[in-house]
């Protein structure tokens, strides 16, 4: 069965990582996002996930990549895996993290190697001329 | 001498992910971007960062955090490096970095504190009920 997958953020930030996904996958990596707007506080993020949630019926996993330890849009998203245990919740989300997740939607253990992926393309790019320069 | 930061991303990831770090630390955090858009390929995002690094006149270091090890904008960024010294270049960037950043501008080796907060962030939160709910 495969993963389902939400990005949340502050602001626009995890629309926009979607988008830069769909300029090197195409429209065919599509997720839904919840991006908070600075009115909404806690409750207004509740509300977005929720409707969200709604949506998704079957009992298969759903991991929320959120931006940021600590801020609402995880700490939400960690209240709902309170009550709802398909929920998986991982922070630090990065691009190179949502590029594998379209990859990888059946892996058993996909926030494990999704939080792998995130940490190993944290680093120094080797410096090297690139060819049709 | 504080150093400089400039982010890098397809599309316009870097802008809102800097516009998230101000929903949390305000306006007070502005660095400049370079949101490479499809058609810019190599030579337009380039020209972008040519751009932005033609107004920092000193010698101070200027770290650059790019989306995606591998991605057009971090190749861009990193080709750069190969002629100007002050240039180093870390990938991978969540929004974790991009806060500490802000408050670290000093630091020495700020590409490996940058690095070592981003990795940190990338972790799975614990689940707890949050006061005003």
């Amino acid at each position: 069965m495969e993963n389902k997958i939400i990005l949340m953020s502050h602001g626009m930030m995890a629309k926009e990582m979607l988008n830069s996904a769909k300029m090197i996958l195409g429209d065919q990596i599509d997720y839904p996002v919840v991006c908070m707007s600075p009115n909404d506080g806690i409750d207004g993020t509740k509300y977005k996930l929720t409707k969200i949630l709604e949506q998704i019926t079957g009992n298969e996993k759903i991991i929320i990549m959120a931006d940021l330890m600590g801020g609402t849009p995880a700490n939400v998203a960690s209240m709902e895996a309170l009550s709802d245990s398909r929920i998986n919740v991982i922070t630090g989300m990065n691009l190179g993290m949502i590029l594998e997740s379209f990859f990888s939607l059946k892996e058993e253990s996909l926030e494990e190697k999704l939080m792998e992926i995130g940490i190993q393309g944290i680093m120094k790019p080797q410096v090297q001329a690139i060819d049709d320069e």
